[in-house]
């Protein structure tokens, strides 16, 4: 990068979108446009919409084009998970010009659930010769590329659990709705378990599969209700004991029917002891926790300012996190 | 790295050398040469001297011209912990055409302590096209490198404490006998402590200072007996209670006279919970522990041995390890 302040547009300024901005912007990014399709956010500062410390002199806006048309060096984009829908809105930046940084989860490694969109990104970005990354605390560091770094001392790695133990009294409602938090074991099971789980796993088996090289041939996902064993109440709701307090959601990375990666994510109102955990069947064997774990959103949010200058100076083409970490990524 | 096996030379073929070799050999490269000064070393095959599990059609040479006249891809350079002392034989390695990766401590980070042993190995491995890094697990990894990466969903750090708690008991008796284990206090002070301490903690402290952008002006190293509270035996030798068992060094990293990274390796005999640590004072605050640390020998092969490659790939120049994780180096 070089010396010049890097300027950005924020795309989406939802939860996560304004926690971005709001991180860019102290850790040194000018911001010349925001993009947000809420009526209520349009015409605002983006400053006071992504609740900045100051205004910043730039509008929302619903116009994509004319938000690009400022030719920002990077586009923080944080809009869907989902990695077909987020298409045309990545293919859009990138014919603009600018590098972008998202937090399409499926963004984070589309090779294996979306291949397609994988090459067509990878196209397009070539073609325009920015970069584009996938990112967050998860998928995009704790359960793939955080463990990947940390497999570097070893000679050999055979299989690697990743265990993410949160407390989702202390996120946002939303997220805790989105859990089943309060409902009925059968309510859980008509309505919620569908569209509980959390959206990255299998991009996460298949990041950190493809960096260990272990050759993962079926990635597999399973989700259950974790049962409150007493009453727990949050700032937006009470879990009645017998009821659901979240989730417990497993992606299995399996070689000839072995699991060599197992992905546990455990979210749920009172979780006690919240952490990350890493252990590694591997020579030399290695334990780590990360006590109290990452948080999802500031850390994610983090992530995305931390690596954004990098992505800036990289060469064109679709990136994964693990691509930043080349000297640890092993043949298969 | 093309799909070629990549050729490898060894250069010191001690406890450390034979273990790197060994690891590179497993994971792929082939031995083209191997250098020692050792006479009972000389004309055996490499494979016999470093442990390998088979002869390998290499023998050890003093002769370095003829070794290097293979044209490796890599050597694995494994001789002396001073980057002064190292200096010849590196710019020789990079004279041939061949990429460096040494376990020389003062290689790791030169740039604070020997500046212009840096610069020099900067233009010689620029204008022969060759990349050189000082690596292994410490310095290389658990006291800088990976501190650096672990940081990356942080948006503020202002404070980072490593603690590495190795038992001495595991390790080599040169190490033991090194740090002191079973000599008195007296004797401790007069003839073992400015010998005793791990090289490269000053190395580390401004790594992680410069990745992290803390703007260190001052270093400083101590280093202080632990004393044993009860009789404790070890392979090779014995430690009375009141003898010293070790030692505890502690490096700092000063901004503004206020300790901003601060390093403490604690090497004795009979340590109780041996772990790698890291807390970071930072936005959000995050603790890892690795349960038991990294081992040192076995974990500086494979550190030595996975990054070969990316430093066969990476663009001429004297490299670092954080260099190799561009996305987590912030402006001081």
């Amino acid at each position: 990068m070089t010396d010049e302040t890097p300027t950005a547009v924020q795309y989406g300024i939802g939860p996560i979108g304004s926690r971005i901005a709001s991180a860019a912007h102290r850790t040194g990014f000018e911001f010349v446009g925001a993009v947000d399709i809420d009526p209520e956010k349009i015409g605002a500062d983006l400053g006071d919409i992504a609740g900045f410390d100051e205004q910043v002199g730039v509008e929302v806006t619903d116009d994509v084009e004319a938000a690009l048309a400022t030719n920002p060096d990077v586009v923080f984009h944080s809009t869907v998970s989902d990695v077909e829908a987020a298409l045309p809105q990545l293919a859009e930046i990138a014919d603009s010009g600018a590098n972008i940084v998202s937090t399409t989860e499926e963004l984070a490694y589309p090779e294996w659930a979306a291949p397609e969109a994988a090459a067509e990104l990878d196209d397009v970005a070539t073609e325009h010769g920015v970069t584009i990354l996938g990112t967050g605390i998860n998928p995009g560091f704790v359960m793939d590329a955080m463990p990947a770094y940390l497999s570097t001392p070893m000679e050999r790695v055979d299989q690697v659990t990743v265990k993410r133990v949160q407390d989702a009294a202390t996120r946002r409602e939303p997220l805790q709705r989105k859990v089943g938090a309060g409902v009925s074991v059968d309510t859980f099971e008509a309505e919620i378990a569908t569209e509980a789980g959390h959206v990255g796993s299998t991009e996460s088996v298949a990041m950190l599969g493809d960096a260990l090289g272990l050759g993962i041939e079926e990635i597999e996902e399973t989700i259950e209700p974790v049962i409150a064993d007493e009453r727990v109440e949050t700032e937006y709701l009470t879990v009645d004991a017998d009821d659901v307090a979240g989730i417990r959601q497993v992606a299995r990375g399996r070689v000839d029917g072995e699991a060599r990666i197992l992905l546990e994510l455990h979210m749920y109102v009172g979780a006690d002891d919240p952490r990350d955990e890493v252990h590694f069947d591997s020579d030399p064997p290695v334990s780590v926790t990360v006590d109290g774990g990452y948080h999802g959103d500031v850390s994610t949010a983090a992530v995305v300012a931390n690596v954004a200058p990098t992505v800036i100076d990289a060469d064109p083409g679709r990136r994964s996190m693990t691509d930043l970490i080349p000297a640890f990524t092993r043949e298969a």
